[in-house]
């Protein structure tokens, strides 16, 4: 069975997910799972910033009003939809530079360069995960629960790294990747 | 007395110019000169994509619904302005990008790399008089009388480079320049 | 049976394509599809601005004189095709920018960067199918019943975003491209 | 006399602003003035990552055990300040690129390629008001006062801009900028 | 008086030098001075690839049946000028890209990469000198006393690099440029 | 039997063609053999500025001496390999930018951006076949035979671009490629 | 058997290496071959910048202490890695930016655009190899016995470049691969 | 009177600092004054790597054989200096891309991505400083006198960004400039 991605009124998502196509959906899938991890309720669109316009503003609009909290846009080449979206509310809006022709430098340009006066907290490119830990972050300044859960993961992360040294030492370079 | 901008509603202009700051007015004034050099009624606005959506879709949609032909759009940085008009209008539009902290090469990639279904007419950056030339271009399709003045113009244009050159050839180089 | 791509005296071509190499037919095809879908006539060439400038000039001129409306030039590397076409002729030109070895970085300046008083209207890095979108936006400002097919385009092309995204709620991120 | 950027103990800053060498400070002047427009407490130091590292860390550890929110980290060139800034908290890092000898390209990528795992939410070149704003705004998803102020600034942000349309329409481009 | 650059039949002129505008002839002054350094016959015209075709092919037509021997072009931008004389003759094409609004790197693309089959000789941006140069290196190909002359101005030229050498070490490096 | 390489002293080959690696062989295969087909004599080494400098001294010197006309120098990344035979010979150095890990933009950068007084004729990214063209039109400056050929090859050239063109028309852009 | 890493300390390692994720393992084994190959002991290390960086001071430090002389130290993206490294240490710090989506651009300008007062030497993209090579050229300014093996490998080097050329001449260059 | 740059034999200079054109004196001189603060004995040479190779061999060999350490090689745009050095010498190499038309990008590259068996230890682009740095961590590998020296220099950097810091909480970010 699919993942449920629409959320009940009485316990509103926390974030709302967009991309611009469902050309982003595999680049962006370590988001979804990223968020998943930390159990937090978030809703996910395909929504177009230029084809789509009025549909956009419908969701971003509904999203703040029923207290969503961060929105996380994706896009890619002239990828205007994070900025659109920061125009749209004033929630925080995370902008993911998907990789595109020109390896996501024109991507990550039209996102990041935004004007004075509307910001775009900017990830590198093709950073999915960032995205969703960077929400998890923002939301964990007034949830400890959440900030505690955070501290674990980047504990965990740590002790990963830390393994594979560990493993490098004992196996020699030479053989790190043999089974 | 300053050039009035405003149209009688009974002879609609035929191109809307938009900036996104009055910071752009400067680089952008060729356009607006070009375009009274030609005798094409036009307006002229500042209007933010980010900061001013709803104002931005007023003056488009009021524009488009006039009876008017095309849109001139011009912002730098993260330059969203031309792409929004694009999906705001069924009118083409065409994209002026303003030279910025990044010599306009994010302005330039913002507003060229136009998704697929979704163009916008890119000229250079800071190509001001380029864009009310096209303009004029894409009116004359369908207007013998202004395509005629626009051949008159290329015209005259090859004639001053000519005599520029023959001016090179009687003073020299090193005297070019002399009054 | 091929398309037919010459057009009879009496019913003229109203758009010309031409490429700089037949390396870019395959990523030029976008565009014919687009011309053939908005039922366009058109011309379609081979002709390098530079090995055959004499064939491009002709081609140009004649379709010029016998009432077309704009060409569309697309070439990658020093892409001076589209320039070179503008030199020709006073209708309105589309750069197409092809991707190439260094990404198309180096097709997309030699096509937009143009001199002042010389525009090119340039469209993205492979912008096949928008190259054909923007000239049926140019012929639709004087030809309401093709405006009226492009709206519609651009409703369909909303529906189609809207539709998938409504899938992605169906089905999760995880199934959306099952069967 | 000077600002005062010490905080009580009983009142703890929310906001942390550490720049990598006082050569950041003259560009980095709007993101205070944004915090105190706003009437945000918030610290402001100069440590390098790399030639006081023992420092910075004291800085950002003291900073989070007080309760502090969020940190905006600001460095040009190989800027590492924000990247090292997020590996010693678990709070959210914003992060400001400076303007640099290769225009702030170095420092934009130095700041915003992070790694999987360690999110910084990079701002515009020079960004220095949005770094601030995008504070307020993540500050704002748990504190309404703070959002309506923010939903007011976005507001008189837009009249401001309309303003200046509007007298661009009465005045003309010739004389916008006329006393 | 200023220099005569008209050649006279019987002594025809082997070297043309051409540029796009003559806000280029500052920067290309260099070239004009090495060429009257060697004591070489040359041209200079002004004439634009695009605004002045007929003219363009006019020059380097006549310039080719006189017997000439390498052209010099020179542009900026969309610099199509090298390539569209390289297109008019079988000559050798020096293309010097000059500096432009994206530092000259527009126009160093648009006149290096040149397709295949067509080449251009291109030198640095800005190089108007080493065009100069190159052109000396290929006429001395077949003609000896001119190659000695090369020569000489090689060996002068390393004399000058060790004489201010030398003076580093006797001055030392805060004393250099002392007068 | 493989193709010789080496010339007897009394008929001197006019062209010595250079690469930094073997790994450069490939790519620059092309320029072999369109000397080839031109008929032209050349030798071809593989000898790295840096690794072997005696050694390719040797070589150029004696090129020289020999009589010898035209170096062809190829190498990628911080590709001096041109620009120090240049300084070992005052006969015209062709540069060819090999493709690299960076597109071939350090490559470029490294053989084009020559100080003043030390050209090298650069060609394409890549380049191979027309570092070899622009050697003929070299030559052909005090070889009327040579001019010929590489005339006949310019308008073979345009013949094969406009029979490609008219198997277009016949054909149509979805059957071009058909057998 | 796996090639041991760790030193007994009677015997300390003179080279640390260490990288920012094992993904870097593969890219940058030509170093540890290198290292082999000249019989240098060295160290080997996974080691995080962002995750580990308690991990990272106590390796580091420890092979300071313990008479360690160089340290290199590999990573991509947003490569904080080297500076880090360069803040614990006074010893020289070799940086290798590995390749990455920006084909390594975003890892060269994070490594080698340190402040002043902080330097890192580094190397190509990718340039593992070179990383040993400089890191033996360093340690052999005080062991003329390494400066031999060094000069030995660098006149080994030149002699397999001119081999290759000698093959070139006897097989030419359509037959130089075949078996 | 001027600083002394020439070394008694008996005595001889530890490092050789070598610019490719005396338009790089200025920008060098905090590397001359660096190594002055240390105490190191230098020498300092205008030496282009093209226009005068021989000169240049003479130098870096002479300081080789009379046992000097490490060279320090600047220059800019296609800048050869640096690895021509290295090959000219097994010593360490120190690169230092000096800010050119293409603001130090040509000058990084051509410096940074040297081929696979011959590195040049790269600074950043301008960075003087840097280089002197590096070169007394090098010298200090096998000098513990000159490795306390700097780590007394890097302790003393780090108390005056302290210090700054420190002035900055006390005279307020307004106040810091006042006098």
């Amino acid at each position: 069975m699919a993942k449920k991605t629409m959320k009940s009124k009485e316990n509103p998502a926390r974030i709302c997910v967009v991309m611009g196509s469902d050309s982003d959906l595999k680049g962006l899938t370590p988001c979804m799972e990223t968020l998943d991890g930390f159990g937090i309720d978030y809703e996910v669109y395909i929504a177009s910033a230029h084809r789509t316009h009025e549909y956009l503003k419908r969701i971003i609009r509904k999203f703040d009003r029923a207290g969503g909290s961060v929105v996380i846009a994706a896009a890619g080449g002239a990828a205007h939809l994070p900025g659109v979206v920061a125009a749209l509310t004033t929630l925080p809006v995370i902008g993911v530079p998907m990789v595109s022709k020109l390896l996501g430098l024109d991507s990550l340009l039209s996102i990041v360069q935004m004007p004075s006066g509307m910001p775009v907290a900017t990830v590198a490119t093709g950073g999915a995960k960032n995205a969703a830990l960077l929400a998890v972050q923002i939301l964990a300044v007034s949830d400890g629960r959440l900030r505690a859960k955070y501290e674990d993961f980047r504990a965990k992360q740590a002790e990963g790294v830390m393994a594979k040294s560990k493993k490098l030492q004992q196996k020699g370079y030479l053989h790190y990747f043999d089974e």
